[in-house]
C-alpha cells in the first residue's frame, strides 16, 4: 500500500494534470519525445501554436504593456496565449504547481472591460500575465513548497505583493514548481517531483526558483516572481538564461506568504521578478516599490525608488573564485570574456579577494539549520514523508539553544562589517562582478554548490543575474584531471560531476553585485555591463 | 572578606573618584546634605560654579556651536566648564562610570588650533562636549554595563558612533552610569551602584540611560548619548524632564558598542540622543545620519536625512492607557491638558485602541530572555556578582531552543501587521500621543513598568519623549483608593507604589510616535505640538 503522503501526492498531480483544458493537452503525435532535450526550440518550430500565440508570449513584458494599456492587444488574447504556453510548458518540463487559467481569461475580460468604459489601464502591468512561485499565497490555493502536509490547505488570503501586483493590473494564471521547503537549488519534491530546463531537459532549471525559470524559459510567461534566500533566484535564472534582480531586504513585501523555514531572520527570504527580458526586471521593480509596500508589510522599508544617474566607467571587483569551488571551464570562459569586454569599454576592472566568502557561508549554513530542521520535519512528519536526499542537513541537524544562535549573530555581524569594510578599502568600487553560479547549469542531481549565491544573502547585498550571450561549448570548456587542482572537496566534485558534453549549449550567466539597499544602481550597472557585452 | 566582585567593584569606584581633581570636589561646607533634594537649584545658587561656568552650562548646543564655530568661546573653556559641572553631578548623584578630562581638555585645545589656523571648525559638533553612556565604547576606557567582570577590560576600539561624533568635532570628558546590562529601567548595578535624579534625589533618573539624564538634568551636559531598547532612552529622559528621540533601527550605527544582551536581534537596541533643548536632538540627528553611517556600520540603512515640511494639523491617536498599567495621575492630567492645548490649536485628536499592546509587550519580554539568562549569567560568574534583585526574570528564565524563537518571530511579525493595519485604517493618522512612563518619576525601586514605551521598540516606530510643562502636584494628582480600579495586578501595585508627596514637582513628559523610519517626521511633529504646548 502506497503511504500517505505518496497518495496524496499523486491525488495533487492528477488535479495539477486535470486542470489542463483537454484542448491544451499536447497530442501524443506531436509531443516531442523524452530524447528530445531542448523544447524552446520545439515550441518555436511547431504549429501547435499559432502565430499570434507565438508573437506574444515572444514579446518583451515592457511592449506587451504598451499594447494592453493601448487596447492593441486584449488583455484576454494575451493572456490566453501564456495560458496555453505554460500548460504546454507543464507538460514538457513539469515546471507548474497550480493552475488559474479560468480565473486569470475572467480577470482578463475585465481588465479589457474596464480599459474600454474608463480608456485607462488600471495599472502600470495593466493586462500582463504574471506567473507566482509557488509559495505566494492566492486565495483557494495551495503553497504546499513541495509538501504532502500542505496539499488540501488553500491559503485563506493573498500575499501582501499578490495584492499589490493585482491593483497594478497583473494577471496571475499559474504558480510554480519549487523544491522541498525551498531549500534545494534545484526544483524537485515528493509531491510534484521534478522540474526540466526547457533548453536542455538533461539540465536542471535550477532552484528554489527552477518553476518560474523553466516557465520563463520556455516562454509559458514574460515575468515572474521568484524568491531568494540562498540563491534561489538567481540560481535558476543561471541555469536558464534569464535575468533576475535579488533585491536587498524591505523593499519588495514579503508578509504572508508561506515561508520554507518560517520564521527564520538571521538571512532573510526577499522576492524578485524573473525574466527574459531586463526591461521587465526594471519595470516590476519600480512598481513594486511605487506602491509604497511599507504600508502594507511592517518589514519593509520606506525607501521610494531612487532612480541613479547612469555611470559610464565603472569599477568593478572581479571574483574569479571564492576559494571553495572554482566555477567550471564554461562559467570562467565567460567571466574572462566579459572582463575583457569590459576593460575595452573602459571600465576599471580590480581583482577581488574572496577570503571572507568562506565563514560567511558557513555562517549561512549554520543558521539555517538552527532550529535542528524541526521545521522541515513538522512538515514532513504528518503522512509520514521522507526527507528528501538533498536535504540530508536538516534531517541530521541538532537544534541550537538561542544564546548558540545570539554568538551566531556577533560573528555574522563581525564578518558584515570586515566586508564592509573590504569594499571601503577598495576606493569607488561600484560592483563585484563573479559567477552566479560555478556550473553553467550542471545535470539533474548536481547542483551542490551556493555559495557564490548565498554569501550575498548573508551580507544581503543587492545581485543582479544576466545572461552573457556566452553558452557552454564542449569544445573548449574541458578539464584535463577533474579534481587535481581543486579547492576542496566540494571543488573536486564539482569537477568530477562535469560533463561537457551534457552541458554544451547551456547559457553562461554571471551576477553582479552592488552594496546593500543599491538595488536601483544594481540595475543600472547591470545595463552598463550588458551593453559593453553588446547585449542590449 | 569581601566577594571578588565585591572587591573589584570597590576599587573601581575609587579609581573614578580619585579621577577628579582635587580641585573640583565639592568643599564639603559647601555640598548639598543628603536632605537637599533638588541639587539642580544648589548649582543654579552656589557660588562654587563661577557666573561664566553656570552661563556656559545652561546655553543650548546650537547656541553654544554658534560661538564656538565662530571663535567666541573657545572649545577649552567650554570643555572645562562641562567638566567640572559634570565632576560635580558626579558627587551629588553618582551619574558617572567613567571620566577623560585631561584627554577632553586636549582635544578642546587642538580644535582651538585648528580653528585658529584654518579659520574652519572642524565639523557641525565642533568643541562641543558630548557624554556618552557607558556602553559607547572608547579607545582605553572600560565598558562595564555595570558588571563587575568587565572592569579593567579597556575597550581596544571606538564604537562607531564615537568615530562619527569626533569626526563632527565632538569632545567627550565622561561615560554615564547605567543599570546593569542595562536591563533595568532604573539606573543602578552592582559596580557603581545608583544614580540619583538631580531635580529630586529621592526619585530615579530612569534607565537604562540614567547617568546621561541625570548629568544632563543636572546641566553637566547639554548633548548626551544613550541607548534604547525598552525605552532606556525615553524613560530617563521622561524621568528628568528632558529630550530625547528613539529613532527607528538603521538610522544612527550601533556597531563596536557593549551589548546588554549582545546578539540578540528580535528587538534591536538603537541609540539616540538626550538633551534639555529640543535643538540639539535635531541637530545631533541630522549630523549623523550626514555622515552617512551606512558606510560605517553594515546594520545602517542608506536614507539620508530627509526634512519633512511642516504639517500644520495634525491627526494624533491618543493613549490614555495600554490596558495595562493606567498613567498616574499626574500623567494623566498632563495628557489631558495637553490634548485640549492640540485641539485649541486646531489638530485632531482621536482615540486610539490599545488592545495590541499587550500581545506586544509579552513578546518583548520573552525575547529578552530567550538565551535563559545565559548572557548575562555569563558575566556575573567569574566574579560571583549576584544577579541584582531587579533581574530575577533573567536568573528564573528558560533558554529557548531556536524553534521556539522561530515561532515567536511569526507571532511578533503577525503583531506588526496588525498594528499596522489600525494604524492605516485611521485614515491620515500622523502620530501617536501618549504616557512615556506611567510614572512622572518614581520613588528608586518603583519603575517597574516599561510597557508604554517598550511596545514602540518591538514596533521599531520613531518615538519622542519630552517635557509637557507641567509638574506633578501633590494636591490634585490623588488616589483615592489605590489599586481599586486597576487594569492589573502591575497597576494596583503603581498606584500602591505612588507617593503624591515624594513625586510632587516631577516634571512630566509624554511620548509622541510615528511610523518605522519616520524619524524626521517625528522630530517635526514633536516641534509643533511644542508650540501647542507654549513651548519652542
Amino acid at each position: 500500500m502506497a503511504a500517505k503522503w505518496e497518495t496524496i501526492a499523486a491525488a495533487k498531480r492528477k488535479a495539477l494534470a486535470d486542470s489542463i483544458p483537454k484542448e491544451w493537452i499536447i497530442p501524443e503525435n506531436i509531443k516531442p519525445g523524452d530524447d528530445v532535450l531542448d523544447v524552446t526550440a520545439w515550441a518555436e518550430d511547431t504549429d501547435w501554436f499559432s502565430d499570434e500565440e507565438k508573437k506574444i508570449t515572444s514579446t518583451p513584458a515592457v511592449e506587451l504593456l504598451e499594447k494592453l494599456k493601448t487596447g492593441e492587444l486584449s488583455a484576454e488574447v494575451v493572456t490566453k496565449a501564456f495560458c496555453r504556453r505554460a500548460a504546454a510548458a507543464q507538460q514538457l518540463t513539469n515546471c507548474l504547481t497550480e493552475t488559474m487559467f479560468d480565473y486569470a481569461i475572467s480577470t482578463a475580460k475585465k481588465l479589457d472591460a474596464h480599459l474600454k468604459s474608463t480608456g485607462k489601464p488600471i495599472g502600470p502591468l495593466h493586462g500582463l500575465p504574471v506567473s507566482l512561485k509557488d509559495n505566494f499565497n492566492v486565495k483557494g490555493l495551495d503553497s504546499t513548497v513541495g509538501f504532502a502536509s500542505l496539499v488540501n490547505d488553500p491559503a485563506t488570503y493573498d500575499a501582501t505583493l499578490v495584492d499589490i501586483l493585482r491593483d497594478a493590473g497583473a494577471v496571475f494564471y499559474v504558480k510554480t514548481n519549487i523544491p522541498t521547503a525551498m531549500m534545494i537549488a534545484e526544483s524537485v519534491n515528493n509531491v510534484f517531483g521534478r522540474t526540466l530546463n526547457p533548453r536542455n531537459r538533461k539540465l536542471t532549471s535550477g532552484g528554489s526558483s527552477g518553476g518560474e525559470s523553466a516557465l520563463l524559459a520556455f516562454g509559458g510567461s514574460v515575468l515572474g516572481v521568484g524568491t531568494d534566500i540562498g540563491g534561489s533566484l538567481r540560481i535558476p535564472a543561471a541555469c536558464t538564461g534569464i535575468y533576475t534582480l535579488r533585491p536587498s531586504f524591505g523593499r519588495f513585501p514579503t508578509l504572508k506568504c508561506r515561508a520554507g523555514l518560517a520564521g527564520q531572520e538571521a538571512v532573510n527570504s526577499v522576492n524578485g521578478p524573473m525574466s527574459q527580458h531586463f526591461s521587465a526586471v526594471k519595470l516590476y521593480s519600480k512598481t513594486v516599490v511605487d506602491s509604497e509596500p511599507w504600508l502594507q508589510d511592517p518589514k519593509c522599508i520606506p525607501i521610494p525608488w531612487r532612480e541613479v544617474p547612469r555611470k559610464e566607467k565603472l569599477k568593478i571587483g572581479v571574483i574569479w573564485d571564492d576559494g571553495i569551488v572554482k566555477p567550471l571551464p564554461p562559467v570562467t570562459r565567460a567571466l574572462k570574456e566579459t572582463v575583457e569586454k569590459l576593460k575595452s569599454a573602459g571600465h576599471e576592472v580590480v581583482e577581488w579577494d574572496t577570503r571572507l566568502h568562506a565563514p560567511l557561508i558557513a555562517v549561512m549554513g549554520k543558521m539555517f539549520v538552527a532550529d535542528g530542521g524541526k521545521s522541515v520535519e513538522k512538515l514532513l512528519q504528518p503522512t509520514g514523508e521522507p526527507f528528501r536526499p538533498e536535504m540530508t542537513q536538516y534531517q541530521d541537524a541538532k537544534e541550537m539553544g538561542v544564546y548558540e544562535l545570539w554568538q551566531l549573530h556577533l560573528e555574522r555581524t563581525s564578518l558584515l562589517k570586515e566586508y564592509l569594510d573590504q569594499w571601503n578599502a577598495c576606493e569607488g568600487l561600484d560592483a563585484l562582478l563573479g559567477p552566479t553560479t560555478p556550473y553553467a547549469s550542471p545535470e539533474h542531481g548536481n547542483f551542490k554548490y551556493v555559495g557564490y549565491t548565498g554569501v550575498f544573502n548573508v551580507l544581503d547585498y543587492s545581485s543582479t543575474s544576466f545572461p552573457t550571450g556566452f553558452y557552454a561549448d564542449k569544445e573548449v570548456d574541458t578539464i584535463e584531471n577533474p579534481g587535481q587542482s581543486a579547492l576542496s572537496d566540494s571543488c573536486t566534485e564539482t569537477q568530477k560531476d562535469y560533463n561537457p558534453h551534457v552541458v554544451h549549449g547551456a547559457p553562461i550567466s554571471l551576477q553582479l553585485t552592488a552594496r546593500k539597499l543599491e538595488d536601483e544602481k544594481v540595475l543600472m550597472m547591470t545595463e552598463v555591463v550588458l551593453e559593453a557585452l553588446g547585449i542590449s
